[in-house]
């Protein structure tokens, strides 16, 4: 059973280890006549580059890719556009150790139980790097939903018990602090926290909160492909995501039925609009043409210095102490990665939300 | 775009509407020899079954299953399932009005926006019913799991604020309160709860907790096919689940490294445990041989009787009050969906597990 | 691994087997708004019906469909179109003694080699009746492409070793006799090599012709999802279907390029056109707006009467005489399937197509 | 809708146009611990090297494969394994004509048709360079088909109007004639052919044959997912392949079924065995333990010197000569694709099959 494969229409295929020749991508079912260069995925890679603050990896990572097919001439052809970035800066000794034991919050344990053996370089298909292909992906239907006008947009709710204030919120403040959080006073304080972390040798998790504005609505299958359960897929696919909501999600199990149902009402522009969005722009599993709004937890780094128990595989308990180098926090980093698969995701349910109707069809294969 | 079919390796095709001719479900892939027959699905459809207390519908159906196909002298023979409930006590005329306008919080819009016109009686494909195929085709996968000593268990862990306390946990309390609560206080106190919003003609959610016992480690994929992102799907496909989380799901947000890493230690046995479970059973997205643990948050049931603000397909602001048979709260009959949806989706991933690796594939065509 | 869903954006899920309750398919992803009757279905079902001419079995069977679902107000609503055909004519007695040994050409082995034991009665899943479910769905997919103005069209284009003369063909004549052969000569030939087969208890194959009029260029994808390879999997998976060949087909592996090749020119209305097809429709894997024409090969029916050598369960060697009603030949009961499934497959393939070009799919959701 | 992934539990998704930055695949599914390294695809990839005989073009390639992810310390991970060939010899120029008009029997038009321009240079994603990711991922497949001792092996069965001859039939002379043929007094026949149709400008096609041995019975699925319905669509999507048969193939529309069923017989080691082989291998959709034996017909290579007529993009009916370094024949290359595709196929039903029996599934797991 492979896995390494996301999408329906649109499917991207990842691969690549953290400490092998390279990872890349394949998206496939892109369709022809998107603009595309290098520099409209870099830009997204960027984002996510290692070496950004003091709060991230000093892993030193040009990641510069390289598209080698399915562009000609500037414009996407219909056909798999493959996309490579080279691995630079392995420090693979600094793993040596880690294959005669067991990371407690790392996939160690489960890569051995699974295949019987794991590339242990620095977490081998587990490893962040892993996310490189999902954002090169996700860079393309971004584009892609661009030009459609719909945009996407994350940013950092939340760093351990730091949140952003609504009231405080404010989106450009995202691209002032190395956090990426859209509140100045909590990007501050959250700054505090994790140097108390780092210092305390330990680490912090987070949330996540995206939004993606301009979908039509009636995007999504009514049963098991609803626009939010193929999104939580996506989203608790990224490595060390442990919960997902939409809406008002987990807070909607405390409202009563009068406060989460959203009215509905007449826009000026004689469209059907709603008053609230508790839904996060989902009913039924098809969106509804508002916001849709989405949060995703991610649970602190498992890689700490501060020493932690485990068991090797000859069967001891030992202290351990990890070293190399790691992020006190990933959930920065992570923005690029919720905001690129949520496109990605969209993107493909938008493309799948093209053959509901027959007088649309019809319509189409006429011209 | 289909949508009405889940799974890879084991797959459940569900169909019906509300107030059509019945419900069913086609489950393919089922491994052949299973004993099977239709009470070991109908005692899943009966924990689902409306009226069975005044927390729930007064629509009256027996939901008896037919078993159409593959099972032959008691046992599955390797092809596709067929089950079907014929649908009784239907009340379309209760729904003739609903077709002029939208009810907040319902799929009534989206349908419309979608397809261009909907099957309006009783919410259609988008009815409570459209669970019967999904609790039919999961109590086959629970029965398969069980045959590997795998128990799946689901119950209600909170209805709007009232939850269940740790300390007054007792599994077998379930069974014994309408709630499905397996705290007795809590019950007591959410019934209180409930009559309350039932007087305002107001309506509650609530939150689902499942466990899934037994599970061998390393199933899962390392990237898309994530254990718990499968399992988010498929839980987040349920109809009005606004929320997924596993382990300390976005509580683990808030931890330090060092307080949400599970350290590793050696059993009495000689195999490999962990001291706590704050990951909820899963590393890397494999199954760590631990319990597997989440949650799901149901928003509140939209059909209240309390007056609401929506708009009519004239473009009218007008105001409506639901009337029809409906459940205040849903959460007590979406357990058993909870719980057959997740052993659905582990089914799939176990069959899905046996090609990982080359020894044991070499082992099993020896044979 | 399941195998019961044949398609990607149109799918059709079939079950049932020959002495069961009935069979039937679920068919999901049918666009909203055809307008859909169990009659549309019915008289593509009458045609694959048993006991229309003394070439096919007594098997008496009404096979009137019922609709289940996902139809409302006589349109469909896009929600899965579940349809069963109750069993009627078992003589399951007839079989009894097929349990204990292997039927030359049959899957009796195969069954019990794959999953242990097999429903033995009259083929189980691998029945013909298996294709009511198929013909029931690909005439959805028919009457979908009609309302596109395309056409599928297949007839019998060989009994045995007597072909239809292209010289004599006739369309309209398929309809005149019951072997379904354009060809009122080639077709009261072939009732007399028939006859004579029946008369040596043996049986006869044949080769089945379809055409697709009407589709539009640029279906199917250029690499692995050719319309013709998927067309190739949607015929090689009727049962006794042993070959595939499309344009000139194997005929083609003899002509030299220069013959082989279609010249393309302009058409009258400014098209481009060709002035041969010897290509079938297809380059490079995509139509290219000339009709499709196929041709399936059908072995001769297994179950013959004349004494035949095989082995029992005990290991012996045993001489067999197959009874029960058994049609001496398929293929003029094939056509309406062949027919069907090419038009399923081109449903789908016609739906796929949609997003192949961004220009267009801005078009669309500018609507 | 995608297309460049073939396999449900072993994938191969390929990338790469003929004159674009490279070619390659990743293959997703393969089993954790298959020795592999690149000298293991590498002898394949060289059978299919252009530039061998007189019978190839031209253009000179290395076709030098890098593995880039996937393996470790060789043997397979169990994760993706991506390969990549560089691209060399790229004559551009060569084609910068055919951007302005449709060869025959190229897929240039439909390619305009679908994605509304094209990447013209040598055929784009048309291109037999296409055939490299195929071959790389196939080489894979037939090592761990090795590994269970299951042995894949195509060869020339005709070039043109000219056979291998069944009592000449030695399978070892395959290596020794640049046509690929097991029969030496054939092959010198065909290069005469050959050789005429080059004097003529012209080009010649022929059919591949390949068997399967070592195959456990019951592999396939009894209706969709038939053993032989996936391999006609993984060996039909093989560009210019325009017929497939399995065991009598086309033949058996002639036969009676007394001479086509085959008897089961008893081997002397108690197995179950049959007395001949007209079926190919498969009963009902799934593997009977014999040899699996299947052709595809090639056509002609499109591309030939003699002059042709065509149309240009401004609608003017033009002669053109077809320059460029084209085979005049591309069976002998082709044999490997078919091969490693049949191998690709095999395989990945292989694994699929292992779930077919719950016993078997109980053993596995209770290890």
């Amino acid at each position: 059973m492979a896995g390494s494969t996301y999408g329906k229409i649109l499917t991207m295929t990842t691969w690549g280890e953290s400490h092998g020749a390279g990872v890349g991508v394949v998206v496939d079912g892109c369709p022809a006549g998107l603009a595309l260069c290098e520099e409209d995925v870099q830009r997204y890679l960027d984002r996510r580059k290692p070496g950004q603050s003091r709060f991230t990896t000093k892993r030193s990572e040009s990641d510069t890719v390289e598209i080698l097919s399915g562009v000609f001439e500037g414009r996407t052809t219909g056909t798999p556009i493959s996309m490579l970035v080279w691995n630079q800066d392995q420090h693979s000794k600094d793993y040596s150790e880690i294959a005669s034991y067991y990371r407690p919050g790392h996939a160690d344990y489960t890569f051995d139980e699974k295949y019987g053996f794991r590339d242990y370089r620095g977490g081998g298909r587990s490893s962040g790097r892993e996310t490189i292909g999902r954002v090169a992906a996700g860079a393309i239907a971004a584009k892609l939903l661009e030009s459609l006008n719909i945009q996407v947009k994350a940013y950092t709710k939340a760093i351990g018990p730091v949140e952003v204030a609504q009231e405080r919120f404010e989106l450009a403040e995202c691209e002032k602090n190395k956090l990426y959080m859209p509140d100045a006073v909590a990007a501050a304080e959250a700054e505090q926290y994790l140097e108390r972390k780092m210092a305390e040798k330990d680490s912090a998790g987070g949330i996540v909160e995206c939004v993606i504005a301009g979908l039509p609505a009636g995007l999504g299958e009514p049963v098991f492909d609803k626009f939010n359960a193929n999104l939580a897929k996506a989203i608790c696919s990224i490595g060390a995501v442990k919960g997902f909501e939409i809406g008002e999600g987990f807070h909607a199990a405390q409202m009563a039925g009068s406060e989460n149902n959203d009215a509905f009402v007449m826009e000026p522009d004689g469209s059907v609009g709603k008053a609230t969005n508790h839904a996060g722009g989902i009913l039924g599993g098809m969106t509804d043409g508002s916001e849709v709004v989405f949060r995703a937890a991610f649970k602190p780094t498992p890689s700490i210095a501060a020493e932690q128990r485990t068991v090797n595989k000859s069967g001891e308990e030992i202290g351990i102490s990890i070293k190399g180098r790691h992020d006190p926090i990933i959930v920065p980093r992570a923005v690029v990665v919720v905001e690129t698969m949520a496109a990605f995701a969209a993107a493909d349910m938008l493309l799948g939300g093209m053959t509901a109707r027959l007088d649309r069809i019809q319509e189409f294969y006429r011209k």
